[in-house]
Formats: structure tokens, sequence, C-alpha cells
């Protein structure tokens, strides 16, 4: 069984990294962007099993090492 | 108008990173983890405009910027 996570970070929380993306992308002639903000994806593959069993598995996984939930939104999506 | 475009290391690019995180969930009493592969994603918000030239221009910025097509898959999804 596969799934994606996404960790994010929450609107209002600073990205240098992505505003300094944006910066580089104007900077090489790529007009038109607004904002960029850069997160993480995680492709997990897990031993087969219960579907639900799986989502809560890596919902635990989420919030004890995958993201900083303080600062951060995790989506996961069982594939 | 908001892209989201997934760059993921290509099948068989050897992953430290994804690895390292695997044995930290294996670690920390998360069993059942076969593999983990870790990717970045970027929200890039754009001027309204044509949602085929938006693709386009993205498609461009991969290419030439956000992406390492030697070693890197990317995916684009205009939202």
């Amino acid at each position: 069984m596969k799934a994606r996570v996404h960790v994010t970070l929450k609107p209002g929380v600073l990205d240098p990294q992505g505003a300094a993306i944006g910066q580089a992308l104007s900077a090489s002639g790529h007009d038109g962007v607004k904002s960029v903000r850069q997160g993480k994806v995680f492709e997990i593959e897990l031993e087969d099993g219960d579907r639900a069993a799986a989502e809560a598995k890596i919902d635990d996984m989420c919030r004890k090492l995958l993201a900083n939930t303080v600062i951060e939104n995790y989506a996961i999506e069982v594939i």
C-alpha cells in the first residue's frame, strides 16, 4: 500500500525559501509569479493491510516525526 | 491562479534522505514501513490568465529552475 503525505507551512508562517525561489524565477525572466511556497512530500510504502489502519498509522507518523504541527499542516492521501 | 508542482526523484535514483526518514520511523516504533522517498512540492500563485498558458509557463520554470530533470521528475497541477 502506498501513501503520499504533503507537509506545508501554515498560512502566515514566513517561508524565506519559497520567497527566494520566487525571486529567482522573476530574475530568470519568469514574470507573473505572485508568490511561491515550498513544502515537502513523502511517498511512503507500507506493508499491505487495512486502509483505515494505514491512514491512522500515517497520521501518527506525521504528528510524531514528519511534520512540525506548530508551524506545518499535513495532508495524507492513501493511493 | 494557483498551481502545485511535485518534484520527485526518478525511480532508481538513490534517496538517502528518504532512507534516513524510513529508519527513523522504524526506530521510533512505526513498523510496517517498507520504503520512504522524499520530494518537494511548490505552491505557485500566478497572475490570472489563460490556463494552458500558465501550464506552459510552469513547465518552463520546472525545466529551467525547479527540477533537475537528469534525476528528478515533475508533475504540474493547476488548481
